[in-house]
């Protein structure tokens, strides 16, 4: 098993915030430290305890406490060095006469012949303390964390330090790995593919649900997971999202896009606009303006740069471009695991850029009665500068149908 | 809007457990108790604050605390009559000369020209004023409210008193009204369907990965959303859920789907196994005890019986029937919002079963080193006993290739 885990990033991180170890509960941020998923906890967040500790002194020695139900999910994905402190009871029998598998062999010996902890607290207290954080100030992730395991495992360890974490996970996920940025440009690449696959059924007289359902068919045929699908057409663009998409293509709407997907956990957020016909000039001339934003606010991207450098420069150049009252609250935000990582490019926002990470951009235009145009896009932040990912054009484009 | 709500229930647990109102804050327990879905909220759970307030004396009037990025899907699923209580801001233009559409005029009245909240403690102190539970004992989602939140929230309410209501959300859920029937019955139709359609394209050589990305297409194009798909091949079915389903189907191994979709927000979740060619007399044999058992303990639930008689009923009749050690920890679980809604048939389960229950009864038998066998199927408590919904076979079926 291979942990996402920037681990030198997380050895600032911690340091700074004078902190000794994470505490992770979220199917993200479990993931991000120990490299264990499951199909359980990512359907049943609110009934699946399922916890990942680590020292910032030993950030590759994650420790995964779980339910005896994941054990061998835990072998395939970590084997014998995968720390796992598994709690409850599961009846499997065992066949007579056969040679097991080593997953076979390591789930009789843990969760049959072993002795499981008792429950989750006796699990989460035993991590912690081999972890060496028995007596350490560690951030927790307290939006997942069940309140009262964490009251629990907090009167059980009264010499540790229990403080809120889930920001600081965010910190530590801003700055990409190698590995993360190859999961982001798939997930990135599966979505434009969807977009253009959805775009080839668009005729006038076809409903927005029509279109999402081939967008979701493609993502799931790319092995993705389709995660929202915000397709509108003409003014319904501009309003904001609803539930029904029974909406009908006419002609002379624009077609908004603003859709993700995911790929082995890593999200895609990219918008575009497409016509079926020539648009008007104010069109035009709107889109432009935005798309020039856009591209000077991914510019303004560069390592020492603040998050609301990038915001303000992106709405000054929509606004002398063509829309003199734009306004947005950001242009863009992160990232990752989650669809908005951190910084977002907003005008308080003083998140000092860095290279390694990864933003979706975007200055959406929405006009009530008229459309919602809204150019996104993904944008990698280098060494010297930063590089739109995305490999479709960002115009708005005359679909030839 | 029509929430789910069981209100009746709903009444009933309150005063039961002397408290005057419910603050839900889970995806599923705000659209239970609201009729409220936002994609938003699906997608990002950690970041994304939606409250739902409902008194237990007003429990027609539920109240939501939302973005106002959410207007237009309140005014569309709930009219002017749903009680929104709007915080943040977010900038839309609105077109020169151009009659607005009612959900545009809403969103123009309330986000553009109104005054939302500033934030969501003081639209969710509001809320709960309004409600009349300002003074009240107030069961809240504590598995989904932010921590910060609520301790916000309580500190501007002394006068009321918040009791952890995770489990009573789901006191309330488990007793289906008709309309939630009707979604559990078009969740497990779609999932019968994909398991079918799977298993059309299974034949030697094929791997797992492949049967799970055909089922993941079937439920997608019939408009749902593929929750779990663990489908394995031979003795991998008995070891437990692994990431990695590269294994490919050779002669003589047994299929074992467990598998699940939703609908509407609706869980389905059933079991079954197939092979390609006639399986040995022991496969059989355990089969049979299996499917008896399953419908020994789906006999036993009935208005007044407790969950605990259907668990000892199910485990003796497999016992009976052929597998004298049998053990299992339940032999089944509710399903409705979530995958696991209550009770679970355990042995420790006294609740009463009641009419309107819908279930999942199961009775895997896993054994390391050969297979994994499960039927599991959806039944339905009536008034006089139970019914099974499932439309397909519950036999351990030869499929003709």
């Amino acid at each position: 098993m291979s942990a996402p885990l920037n681990a030198p990033r997380a050895a600032v991180v911690l340091a700074e915030a004078n902190l000794d170890g994470l505490l992770a509960a979220s199917f993200e941020n479990v993931y991000y430290v120990s490299g264990l998923s499951t199909e359980t906890f990512a359907m049943m967040p609110h009934q699946t305890e399922l916890y990942a500790v680590v020292s910032g002194d030993r950030l590759d020695e994650p420790r995964v406490v779980c339910s005896v139900g994941e054990a061998a999910n835990v072998f395939e994905e970590g084997g014998e060095a995968m720390r796992a402190y598994l709690f409850g009871s599961f009846h499997r029998a065992v066949a007579a006469s056969v040679d097991l598998t080593a997953t076979e062999s390591y789930v009789k010996e843990r969760v049959l012949d072993g002795t499981p902890h008792e429950g989750i607290v006796a699990a989460t207290v035993a991590a912690i303390e081999d972890a060496g954080l028995g007596g350490g100030a560690i951030a927790y992730d307290e939006r997942s964390t069940f309140p009262h395991t964490l009251a629990a495992v907090t009167e059980r360890l009264p010499n540790a330090r229990f403080v809120p974490g889930y920001a600081l996970f965010r910190r530590i996920r801003a700055v990409k790995t190698a590995d993360e940025l190859a999961h982001l440009r798939a997930a990135l690449a599966l979505n434009e593919a969807a977009v253009l696959g959805a775009m080839k059924v668009a005729r006038v007289g076809i409903s927005e649900q029509d279109m999402i359902d081939e967008f979701r068919r493609i993502v799931v045929t790319g092995g993705g997971l389709s995660t929202f699908t915000q397709i509108y057409f003409g003014r319904r663009g501009a309003t904001g999202d609803v539930q029904d998409h029974s909406a009908r293509l006419e002609p002379g709407d624009v077609i908004r896009f603003d859709v993700g997907c995911a790929v082995n956990g890593y999200q895609s957020d990219i918008a575009r606009n497409f016509c079926l016909e020539e648009p008007d000039e104010r069109t035009r001339r709107l889109y432009a303006a935005l798309v020039h934003g856009e591209e000077v606010a991914a510019g303004a991207l560069r390592p020492g740069a603040r998050a609301k450098d990038a915001f303000e420069a992106g709405i000054a150049a929509v606004r002398e471009a063509g829309i003199p009252d734009y306004r947005r609250t950001h242009v863009g935000h992160g990232i990752g695991l989650e669809l908005y990582d951190l910084p977002t490019l907003s005008q308080n926002d003083e998140t000092e850029i860095e290279a390694g990470m990864v933003f979706e951009v975007e200055t959406p235009y929405y006009e009530l009665g008229f459309a919602g145009l809204q150019p996104e896009d993904t944008v990698l932040v280098t060494e010297t500068g930063s590089e739109f990912l995305n490999g479709i054009s960002r115009d708005l484009e005359v679909w030839a149908t």
